[in-house]
């Protein structure tokens, strides 16, 4: 609990003054002011997060949590065997999965931490043993976790970053792998948007009509029997959510603690972008929601976070893929405000 | 002509073998089939455009094409002095514009021709010249250029394209400088959309409401004045085109007729791209859009051409910006096409 609580009291407001001077040099780049849209906002985002004139990325790292969610077995919602998440994190260690291709793009290191995978697996050199759990509890039957596990998957992503600093982190992108996990992040998005399950709840991976019919019974279910406090987001993560989304809501926090800009993924990383908000309003300047899930009911939750995403290209992968062309994109506001010519130095007319 | 007329009938429908070897590939990668979204149609087109299975992003150019406009200086509605063009010509040259900057960011090498820049410049080495006329005539009183002029511009294009070819060329951008080009621009989209020339005309780089309402009356004159025929690109070009859009025009076909994939910057490439379309419908499948320019009534073109971009940053600057984003995502696509493990490499469940 006192790194919680120490994590959340060193999340500073963005940095005003690194604000301030790359708005007055985007100006006196050579282009018209301003037509250089959301990457000029990019650029000053960083600006303020990483407190400094001249941001830098030189060091990128995307982390994916993995966590397994008893409730889609066990209720029959699971699109794929709970075994999968076990594989697909020793895919990532042997460099196989989407966001390891992605993150090659960006130049980002892949970062894999188990918050809570529920099957054994070979290779586990590679990844972070941060595990909770074996699987969340099956939320339509009662609490996902106890408070404490809550605290414990929230300090085991906040350790993950902080042991990846000295490493060298400029930015990070979140993102997760567990099977069943939009089940849960639909039902945090429910509670925090207000809206109906059915507003917020989709195919995820790939289910069909009627399963997603009872998939919205069963978040139902979980609200009505856990009736998580929505002014008490450890309430949440233990009522309703998942240990990989707690592990990336200490992620988030952690960064922003350390002047990190945070690349949040996709639907499930939203929710724990809404859970790391509810805990300190002030690591919302730190996010940069980097695509628009093709999940159904992403809007709300980006709506209610005030934030638009950078993308929309119908991805709904997961992994920290798509937070890996937001990273590009982040690198590209960069390169823009670091390499163009100002006015005076090209000897143009101003325009 | 003659290179107009055959480089029109070079141009071949995409290989439907190559595509469906990569959609069948993109099924056995370790993900939920589709979850890649835009990014897995993206790697079906370029696959479909380069006739290979595995397609290759190696060599990379962004064309950047001027040319000056006389219109917006006689009749008052240029948001800059006409040196501009010129002097940025220079700048890119320097290596000091936005499109180089962002051109280093996607790896692309920049090609700059002057089609049709009206003031003198020094370092004129470095630029391909293709200088049809020192800049288009006053299109509210006349025609922009001769029929020969617009078949000089289109194969100007051709010709910058064919010549780089030798160098290496697996895909291109195609952007433009030209002070004042928003406004043929304009004309091109009102007359291909059949929409009035108030829906599709904004402030371009930057000018006050009185000046717009003054520019919308300048196309409307420049359309009655001409009547172009919509059915004939060369008289579109020549009642109410460019030099420089001319060129990009011709670049797309060169690139479609050599099986090379066109990223389409924005405001003013999307209506060289709707020339390039109706002189050769086949075309189309060549281009990819690559965002969703601020300038009003940009929507409407895309709509025109059923395509949606890839990118919404509330981009308006030109020179191939946007282009070096959209090649970015390009190459974001292989990557995950090429370096995805199989379910079989994996040795996972299938999902």
């Amino acid at each position: 609990m006192e790194l919680l609580q120490n994590t959340l009291k060193k999340i500073k407001p963005l940095h005003e003054e690194s604000m301030e001077n790359v708005r007055a040099r985007q100006n006196t780049l050579t282009k018209p002011p301003g037509s250089l849209g959301r990457l000029e906002d990019l650029s000053v985002q960083l600006a303020g997060i990483q407190r400094k004139t001249m941001p830098d990325l030189t060091h990128k790292a995307i982390f994916t949590f993995a966590g397994d969610h008893r409730v889609v077995f066990e209720e029959g919602i699971a699109s794929a065997p709970i075994e999968i998440t076990a594989q697909q994190v020793v895919n990532f260690t042997k460099g196989g999965g989407a966001v390891n291709a992605l993150a090659g793009y960006c130049g980002a290191r892949v970062v894999i931490i188990d918050m809570g995978v529920a099957t054994a697996y070979e290779g586990a050199g590679v990844v972070k043993n941060k595990n909770v759990g074996k699987g969340a509890s099956n939320i339509s039957k009662g609490r996902a976790m106890t408070r404490e596990q809550a605290i414990q998957s929230l300090e085991g992503g906040i350790e993950s970053v902080l042991e990846e600093i000295e490493k060298g982190l400029d930015i990070i992108g979140v993102g997760e792998m567990g099977i069943g996990n939009t089940t849960p992040s639909s039902a945090i998005y429910s509670l925090y948007t207000g809206l109906s399950p059915e507003s917020v709840t989709g195919p995820g991976a790939g289910i069909p009509e009627e399963v997603i019919r009872k998939k919205v019974e069963v978040i139902k279910r979980a609200l009505q029997v856990n009736k998580p406090d929505k002014n008490d987001a450890i309430d949440v993560l233990s009522c309703i959510g998942g240990f990989e989304i707690g592990g990336m809501a200490g992620a988030m926090l952690a960064a922003a603690a350390n002047s990190i800009p945070v690349v949040v993924d996709g639907f499930i990383s939203t929710a724990a972008a809404c859970l790391a908000r509810s805990l300190n309003p002030l690591v919302d300047e730190y996010l940069i929601l980097s695509h628009h899930s093709a999940e159904t009911g992403f809007v709300h939750a980006s709506e209610h976070l005030e934030k638009k995403p950078l993308l929309d290209l119908g991805l709904r992968l997961g992994e920290g893929t798509g937070a890996a062309l937001g990273i590009s994109l982040a690198e590209a506001s960069l390169v823009a405000l670091r390499d163009m010519a100002t006015f005076q130095e090209a000897g143009l007319s101003d325009i």
